[in-house]
């Protein structure tokens, strides 16, 4: 039995000052869930105010999209916080996303980090323990989003922290269930036909092929497109047209 | 009548990562509004929620220090920065602190902006009318810390926000109530005594001995006491010491 | 007599980070003079480093694009600094800058302030003054490139540093030779033959016909192109290509 | 037989903005070279150029203190930046050095990494290129100062570039001639007579006493001395005095 809906994100709200990234209101017209950058990688107040009023207009759930204190990095280099800072910066994030997120007439409902702590945090129970005690201490009725089998994903399951796992429409998948890395071929997938269908089968059937030709199952409460590539409103776009037509209901997760 | 009670309020959480600037744990002894710098002008994530923190155990209130986004300047070289994102900026940084008061079990309870913009929005209606139009945005129960008289005392009344005029204990006053710029003599007072018989005589009379040897009306809901020179605790201490010689009681206005 | 020759400069190197602005590497095809970021309101190290390679084998002169410190606001507000400061900050630019222009086999060529510092040199003497006091303590052989009639052009001369005069290919003029303010119409063109046709008029007659239909005089050793348009390339290329079918040749001024 | 003349280097310039670290003009009394911070993790425009017109004055050499772009971290933290992007930060920060180092009639003469860089490079290959490279581009006539037998001592000895030993006075030395961590005991040492004891040896019989009790070889261009901790200036005065007293000549090394 396919599950009646899925949630499909994004990443949102990552431009800078006079810099853009994305098209920021056509991704709101198709995804569900917004990850919006907090301005410590990405992002700045101005931003943030009008993606946050965006949303709501649209029925698009607010998610804080947290990272290292790093613009010119975008968030995208590791850097060896301490976890009482790390804590410290993300909860510093939470609070202005949340400030918009009310002012629009929401709530900020749950926390995606980016880049490199996003990676980072997969295996670092350090830095995956400091992440979760911010959005502990911030709000315990938050959820974080993020990988399946990560080391975030045990500590939020000790904090008692609701975890939703999500699935990358457009990444090669390796026969463990793991992501094949960036380096490698098969790392990203450009056809958008075999993206959507991709998409569906993961919904329906649980299943991803993997890069050798096999299949691994996948459990996926939602899933992530991406907005800062070319083409990317176009593949979202596709991608929910084809969930729709498998009778697949796209709703937000929070 | 001399009113029962006065505020003392200080700027707080001034320093920057390795950084430090005055004394916090020593002044959130003494004071009893604390106006915390929000990381746009000075102060960090781990900065903020360990001065929030001490705040609430020493039942001092949280004030947010908002100024303008210049780490480099401290906040104080004037920018010409539009309405619209100066806005957004104050609610940016409301929304950081906030989750600091939050977690450490209270909430901000007032703004008090910051050096130039301090100094701007006595004068400056648009600026003054961005700053209000954020904080009325954000929580219309915020009380506004400021100087009477001034564009922002207008700009707060016409919104229907409180609005807290403070006078500085340790500034020169000429004869129509306005500060002697720092340029000039007489702009800052030095002598411990004379500056705690002057705080006692705001307090009581309602009135200051202005640099021309006059004396001039103030009505003042809050004295501020520096915190960023040398000797500002002993100053402070000082004050407090003779406000309560004085049978004046010292209390947060909020 | 018209002139042999012109100088076409542009703004270049104006991305951060993983954000672009404007199409470099074709602009770097069509102008003569590159005027290059430095970090303050815009670039970075990695940008500059392949900006200025670039620049050197397409045979450009690199000028160091000097701005305040403001990256959220991209150089486009107005910094009250402090004259002292003020040259700090263009010396650390320019040394900056200088270090990829000699790496890169060349070196910096002269200097073009940004944005609002622009703007507020055309008359605030002492800004003016500290932009000049920057360049003539670095390398008094820079040229400045900037507005005639304007307060930097006085201080450049006071201080024996060579003032090259530029002109606006797609801004309007008025009768007294000042640009329209952006805030009113007329303020810039978009008609690419209409601007083809003034830049070639510039040059040969050494006037601009006005917002009001008259004409004035103009004494231009420069023409600026902008790059941060839509259809910038396409408008530089026009230029030139009207300028060459003039007879007029396109050279570096410095 | 002793060597003649020892070199003595600290850290200067580590303010930034308002906030001060350390007092650079007393330490520029007794050292002979200054490791001036660049503005990546410390330091501004402002104070690079008073501290390098203060050095020139002093007749101390000037030296790059070149960092992580991490003012909130203050240098101290790694960054996973990829060789290129560190090469050109580098790079950025040497030439803006240069051009306060040649206002002040000088130049930079040797380059020092701060901080987590400084800690990485010592078995980082990648980023310990990256820093050579940086070198090499801007001026292979620099050398570079850092710990004896690191990854960046021999990717500086490939690439032809001088590099220098130094040894620091205040910390504990392990068997291996490797450092104590900061988390161990014995880490730092706060006795003044016994540090000036240790840095003499260090000279004179180049070995110093290691955390247990036996001695180890120490081959040290330059002495390093803390500019950043109470009583810093004391310690340098100290053990400057008492290499004077043996017989042993203070000089720049560059």
């Amino acid at each position: 039995m396919a599950p009646a809906q899925i949630d499909l994100n994004s990443d949102l709200g990552e431009g800078f000052g006079q810099w853009t990234l994305g098209d920021d209101d056509a991704l709101l017209d198709v995804v569900t869930s917004a990850n919006v950058a907090c301005g410590f990688h990405a992002s700045d107040a101005t931003i943030m105010r009008r993606v946050c009023a965006r949303a709501v207009q649209s029925g698009v759930a607010i998610g804080a999209q947290v990272g290292y204190r790093d613009l010119p990095g975008f968030g995208r280099r590791f850097i060896d916080v301490e976890p009482e800072a790390l804590t410290a910066d993300v909860v510093y994030q939470l609070g202005a996303l949340e400030a918009f997120a009310r002012i629009a007439g929401d709530r900020v409902r749950y926390v995606k980090p980016h880049g490199a702590l996003y990676n980072r945090i997969v295996h670092d129970e350090r830095q995956a323990n400091a992440v979760v005690d911010a959005v502990a201490a911030f709000d315990p009725a938050l959820a974080l989003l993020g990988m399946a089998g990560s080391a975030i994903e045990r500590a939020a399951a000790e904090a008692g922290l609701r975890f939703v796992r999500e699935a990358f429409v457009d990444r090669g998948y390796r026969a463990d269930g793991t992501l094949v890395p960036r380096t490698e071929p098969g790392a990203l997938l450009s056809d958008e036909s075999e993206i959507a269908d991709r998409a569906v089968r993961m919904v329906t059937d649980g299943v991803v092929v993997t890069v050798d030709g096999g299949e691994v199952t996948i459990e996926a409460d939602s899933l992530c497109v991406h907005g800062d590539t070319p083409g990317a409103v176009a593949m979202a776009v596709s991608v929910r047209g084809a969930l729709a037509a498998a009778g697949i209901g796209v709703e937000p997760f929070a």
